[in-house]
């Protein structure tokens, strides 16, 4: 059994850092997260490779609706550990579009890179505030709201979105709500749906 | 123009203490929002009844889903401001629901007064996490995740709701997602709905 | 030695959870403190069970002063890790009392659930707002003020308090000042009582 | 009329300003309150002697326990708004004390400038952490727990606190709780003292 | 005098706005500094243009350096106030540098939308971790460290950084040291140079 | 290789306890350090040395500048864990220096124990606020801007400064410019100096 701890260590080390640090006011510098027993890399044995990301210079694989989003937060990029920061690129194809979603741990700055992007959020008293914004605008998202995009360009389009979180966070609407397997019951009403509509929701979105 | 002024004056501090005040770390006692010239009322002027709310001994009014919840944030109970906190009553009616939501700026933690609960939410992975709890049972809704709840014992139900914030804000996923007037074309590619189907949802909740 | 490291090292996780934490700005949904190897359980093992507590159903053990308190902290339903809030339930006999105490690390937020208390809170000019509240009432102590309560009714109370921190804290002052073993001529000044007035108080309030 | 408003102006920011600042994460490099219609002075207006006090020279005036203490918080010293910080000076007679007492909003840390102090605090166990220190020595008192002070030696004594807060609160626990106005009911219980006893306290923490 | 009233109370707003706000944790939606004489916009007046900002298309003016940085904050884009970030773009001619500088209220992540850069920063221990980094890649800075970036190139580059503050603030060394008057004897000193060294280069640094 | 596990976990906790706390919001009393299993020792077994710091009643070792610093922050002095502040004694030598540097994490307030001091800070928009501050005054450095000290009495001068983090961070301006290593072409354009002078200073500061 002994030989296994380490291994187990290791493990521990995954959970422990993205378990227990706090987005606000770091008292480090940094904190690499480490893969041998210490929780942070001995500061020493930091590089610079640790601070630098190069896994979003191209797009990354397209979901049915148009969408390539890579999300770069702690998991991924474990420099950003303690320093309350994240970021996202999406690339839309024509007509792509990133459905209506929030990030419950973060505000969100979204440059567009390329492309003419209908985007916006909904406020806690339902009113929409959407565009369409070009290259070289930026647009912010309030924390917490709901918000979406699709590209109306004929041309595909890249956003570039940064995070006031390590890990900001995502629950997209039609995922969470009809492909989580909450009552049935409970969607109909909250929906005014009939069982066959609720169900055809669900298989939809039913995870694989 | 000058005689105005005072009433502008008026204006002002209603929205200067709701907007700038910050959950965290107070750094006085307590704020009660004042209706004169400043932004507090004089704390000397401060009393008891500021502190006291009588607001939620009986159900508000049901909605069409069988839900009554009063929320009561710092809007609703002005001497909740930098204290960060406010709170919620539900009373449920059978079979009534409270459609999944979320709050963007806090957890909450939901005491059964009466009655059995359909409870649960959703986290960031889309895994559900819901049972029926029952009178005297707790359950706690992290930050930002989306929840929802539902009476399916055979006798109204009522809950407690409280927030780590003043004013946590609600986002009822229906009315945001369908009743904000986000463009149809993005509705129909996010839900794999039709047209018609959309415009039979955005019918239901765009507000009235 | 080797086969006593796992019991040390969940012993080691007791402490590192309820030790690194920190209430504001979670940086993921929830970590439930593991009994394994990691700081928090995997996440996909986490259960609903985790999120709901059922102790708080009945009166717990009435001390002395006529009080039955509760307190379902971070330590008591681990489930609120990181989440920023705790609560307690508190039953009064009649008459009985809860003493002036304050909790160093939350807003208090108390519904009156039955019965009739005198409740209230000291601010730092040493001001008293106090009044008797009943069932249906709610009252707010702000962060870390001295407050107290007493029933006044002429049936059994209880009030529901809520918490803005996973582990509030609580410093009861009679037992703090008199039963922690402070010097004698330091309270004697302090209260300006003799030598013996002194030593009965703290013969009283010594722990057992 | 209107010739009053400006007065009524510089009242609004004598209370914009101790009102709605928060000791977090400030959002500037200063904001020194302002005797005209800013919140802040302009901060091409700010001098140096906005960031220096020159008013803890000698000790202030010394209580009846042998106590003269100068809290220096952002209503004494306006540069310290936003930023997080207040101190204190605290000059104890032979045999002076500092009665029990807590700061709602802070850590302090105490250096002994001169003397012996017997020095400590108590937990939220109600265990004691107390020793006499001196000149040289820093105790650190933990926030919001009780802590308190007695000379100890056969010379006068000093002390610097810094705090945490711009305005940390005081509750001096005598006054708190008998110089309020709590119910004597509910003091007897608290204390196990008859109403003799408690009329005696009472009276001698009554404000003047 | 009371015709300027309403001058001075929009002049009050344009500080109380971006004065008493702070990063952390809003308690409202958002909240748009107003030209009237309430601190935020009625939130009913608020619009997506609001939220929107297309004043960084193109390159600003160059420096000496060969910098053009636009640093977009809270007073250039008012509706990032309360939402806890902000951005830069800044573009490099061939050789162009970003001085050694620091960010005293954030951290930055910094992403390569053009060309061949010269990054890095340095820890408190004085440690460099600097590298050439290229398009599309991404360098995090954290939060207050001294960081400086060059143009390696042979073409113009361009970077958009992101901040976690709603206005980081920027400390440019060579200006804040050489160009703020402090002590000739000091710099000296500081800097082992000699009287003629220092005045060189307090004259190029002095501002026009 | 087991026997080695105990060492390792150690080690261990010297970085966890070090690296994972943050300044704001304790969730207990406080967290002693462990050199044993857990994160922090059993409470039960603190004790009052804990919390006392005996290590600065003499000046430290002093520099070629004539300055004598000795940062007390929780690596120092680990009773200060998650308690969010730290301290400094600073000694000077007549004509002593404290160069030009900042503490990216903290606010720092400044007590003159003994001397004249000039003593000052640069803000972001480069104005200087520096003057001779003496035995008894105060000063405060706002968090995260640049400061210097220099001792203009004919005496020996001694400061005590606080910070409100419990490891504020250091940056020395000569230090972290020009003995980290940083591009000689970068710091030529950035300070308008050839690469003679630029040569000699990066000597000069370059680490032994």
């Amino acid at each position: 059994m002994c030989p296994k701890l380490p291994l187990l260590l290791v493990l521990f080390l995954y959970y422990a850092i993205t378990s227990l640090g706090s987005d606000p006011d770091p008292v480090q510098d940094f904190c690499i997260p480490s893969t041998g027993i210490a929780a942070c890399k001995n500061s020493s044995a930091a590089t610079v490779e640790d601070f630098v990301f190069s896994g979003i210079k191209f797009p990354g694989k397209f979901s049915e609706t148009g969408l390539a989003a890579t999300s770069v937060n702690v998991n991924i990029f474990p420099g950003l550990n303690i320093l309350g920061m994240s970021f996202v690129r999406a690339d839309f194809e024509v007509g792509g579009i990133n459905m209506p979603h929030f990030h419950p741990r973060a505000t969100e700055i979204a440059f567009v890179l390329e492309g003419k992007i209908y985007s916006g959020f909904v406020d806690t008293e339902n009113r929409i505030f959407a565009k369409v914004i070009e290259k070289g605008e930026v647009m912010v998202f309030p924390k917490g709201l709901l918000h979406f995009q699709m590209n109306v360009g004929d041309m595909p389009a890249t956003i570039l979105g940064s995070f006031d979180s390590q890990n900001p966070g995502l629950v997209r609407i039609p995922n969470a709500v009809f492909g989580s397997g909450i009552e049935e019951k409970l969607l109909e009403k909250a929906f005014g749906l009939n069982s066959k509509e609720i169900a055809k929701l669900r298989k939809r979105f039913a995870p694989h």
